[in-house]
């Protein structure tokens, strides 16, 4: 029995292995990954065949002459069968995008949504419409979803998936997994987080950096080596919150001149001039039925599968998201139309502009001087309105902290925008099976 | 050869592993060590009588009976013999404390300079001059200094020892560690991050805090797990330079409303209507001359070095202080002054402590929103005003944080005070011993 045992974990730390060089390494002949790995190569024969039954891994159809013995072909992580979903609920929009084993995004799906008017229970039975239909669709496409992660934009137990705090939802102590109903296992985490990791996984390829996400709210993310740094509760990154002016407008978190309040996505549409949208109230939650009807529903699906052996998973580099920072993905019709405003030079929203990417610098001059981050990339609506704000925070950065250090962090603009935290989600999944493929091989 | 090296290689290990065992449990018997360990009983005998023979290790003269075969007698970190040195630049004062190696303080010597008027050359001086007569000191009472750390307050190449910049000494790109002359290692860093580090080594035993070093000027250190979080280029933890109020009293650093300006030292003095000493000329720098012969110089030493075996190394809960909190250690007449002015309810002096809470509270609570840590703890002059303060402080961040977090770190009082960043600088090398005794063996 002890023995059965000790067999079944060697074997799941062998299959992380071998799985873990061939997504590190894009494609590799069984002898090589013998040689790498210290195995036998009839281990290595044996454990990449369980791979490949399992869909986790596929014969590129390359042969390579190896150094002795036969030639061999060389196997890579298959995008074909194993998905993970990862959604979002946001305080305007719900989001759902399924990534395969080599971090392409096979589906996405975003829908506009006033979740401040609706109920946990309302917005968790349309997340759920949106996300089923989803997986049905990737399941057509010859995919199986093993597993996912749903973001939302406040202070999250990752223990029980319980939100603390949202308060831009105006929700607290939601116990949001738990009200939930997915068939596989799913988690809850901070929006802010994920995008970072999306950022991370899907984005430039920085593995220090710390990444802004814009929205209604504003979180960051700061990852360090590689590592999402989540704070000793995990309640670290909250951006949003971070003084810019101790006597300034109150904020719903109950402080007084935070960040949000300047570069959030209301204030910053109040002070361009432009009220954040009044959705009309038969839009502002809709049904499971209305949904299935496709209302209000932006989808998109890529095709192909196997298109993907440059995406290389494992060095964050890839991504298949294609449109990021334009200004169609996933941000609301307020910041569309500040978009059009800035493109016609309207001095309300240009001065808007300013003012928020002010805030943001003073905000991230004291991140800087406390985390000291590798760069600093801006996502959310921060990506589409980069070339209005980027120039003013590197400046008041640079006020702030040029004469302290020799090197300001760069300010960066994400190639992701709001697609990040859902990315992140979906991609959370992907690591966990390629760190633990026994675990879905057993299941 | 290659054998030859394997061999030192795995002696080294196994010293490590050895001393690492006697250091975590207090004393231990061989026996007790090669059953922990899984060496052999030779192998362990044999190490033990090296570590013995170098001074790190000492019989207690305590028997104990094995589980099976013989009794043995229990050994432990011996205090006796090795120790290192930590030494201090500060704006208005110089410090240098010896450690032993079960992390008894056995020394300690502070010398109120102002600083600020001396060129990073005279301040060396009398720095090495104040070091070498502790040295000295030291190796009178039988101890071996094998190495040291000097903490300056500002950034630091720690490759090089530079210091990027101080802006309260007014120095920039000054390449300290090549203008010492010490007969041991010698290495430069942080002071704001060593205090942290002497927290964690000789404080109230948190794995998880942020500690706040009031001086002139105000740094931080996160200790995350057990370790020092440095960020990217090794700046982080700059406190003293987070915004307060951005519109607020320019800084030294080039920004303007930091919280430096607000709860520095000297601006608290200000506030308090007691302006920062002005140190008569002769006193401003001290030659070394002047200095050996106890001009301005306060010291104590603390002889019987074998009394520390309740200072069980390894826990961070040792500390050979003894008065930490006092008014009495390290900081200069201004703070003294004020503690008088407090403690006979001088209005402008509470007010100026209830404005310096405030504004810690303020950028705390920004500090709070992006590295969560675990608790809170105030040294440096905090730590003797933290009556004063400690209110406010709290009050401040509950007030700002309580609606978005269940639980707001508690804000705690250093016993260490102005202390912990020469504790840290001479904690560090004693870290580095027991994490690798055969560099010290084979020297």
């Amino acid at each position: 029995m002890t023995q059965a045992i000790r067999h079944d974990a060697m074997r799941a730390r062998n299959l992380a292995l071998v799985l873990g060089e061939v997504s590190t390494r894009g494609s590799v002949t069984r002898a090589a990954l013998a040689e790498i790995t210290g195995l036998a190569k009839t281990t290595v024969s044996k454990l990449v065949g369980d791979l490949i039954e399992a869909g986790l891994v596929i014969e590129t159809g390359i042969v390579r002459a190896g150094e002795r013995g036969r030639p061999g072909m060389e196997v890579r992580v298959s995008g074909r069968r194993i998905a993970a979903i990862g959604l979002e609920i946001n305080v305007d929009y719900l989001a759902a995008h399924v990534v395969d084993l080599t971090r392409s995004v096979r589906l996405r799906r975003t829908q506009p949504v006033d979740n401040r008017m609706g109920s946990p229970g309302d917005v968790i039975t349309i997340l759920q419409d949106l996300a089923l239909s989803v997986v049905d669709e990737a399941v057509d496409t010859g995919l199986r979803v093993v597993g996912g992660v749903l973001a939302v934009p406040g202070t999250v137990d990752l223990a029980t998936g319980t939100v603390h705090s949202a308060p831009n939802l105006g929700w607290r102590d939601v116990p949001l997994l738990s009200m939930l109903r997915m068939p596989f296992p799913m988690r809850v985490d901070n929006e802010a987080n994920l995008a970072a990791l999306g950022e991370l996984w899907f984005g430039a390829g920085h593995p220090d950096f710390l990444h802004v996400s814009g929205e209604i709210g504003v979180g960051a993310g700061l990852i360090v080596r590689g590592e999402l740094f989540r704070g000793f509760r995990g309640f670290a990154g909250e951006l949003g919150h971070v003084v810019v002016s101790p006597g300034g407008p109150p904020c719903r978190c109950g402080g007084h001149g935070c960040l949000e309040r300047y570069a959030g996505q209301d204030a910053l549409l109040s002070a361009a001039g432009l009220a954040p949208p009044e959705t009309a109230p038969e839009e502002r939650l809709l049904t499971g039925a209305e949904r299935s009807a496709g209302h209000g529903t932006e989808h998109s699906a890529e095709h192909g599968a196997e298109h993907g052996t440059e995406h290389s998973a494992g060095h964050g580099t890839g991504h298949g998201t294609g449109h990021g920072t334009g200004h169609s993905a996933g941000h609301g019709t307020g910041v569309t139309e500040l978009l059009r405003e800035l493109d016609a030079g309207n001095r309300d929203a240009l001065a808007a502009c300013e003012r928020a990417g002010w805030a943001l610098g003073i905000a991230l001059s004291s991140a800087v001087n406390l985390v000291d981050p590798g760069t600093i990339v801006l996502g959310g609506i921060y990506a589409p309105l980069f070339p209005w704000i980027g120039g003013v925070v590197t400046e008041t950065l640079t006020a702030r902290l040029g004469q302290m250090r020799e090197v300001v962090p760069s300010v960066e603009v994400s190639r992701l925008g709001t697609e990040a935290a859902t990315l992140g989600a979906a991609g959370q999944v992907i690591q966990q099976v390629i760190a633990d493929p026994a675990a879905l091989l057993n299941a």
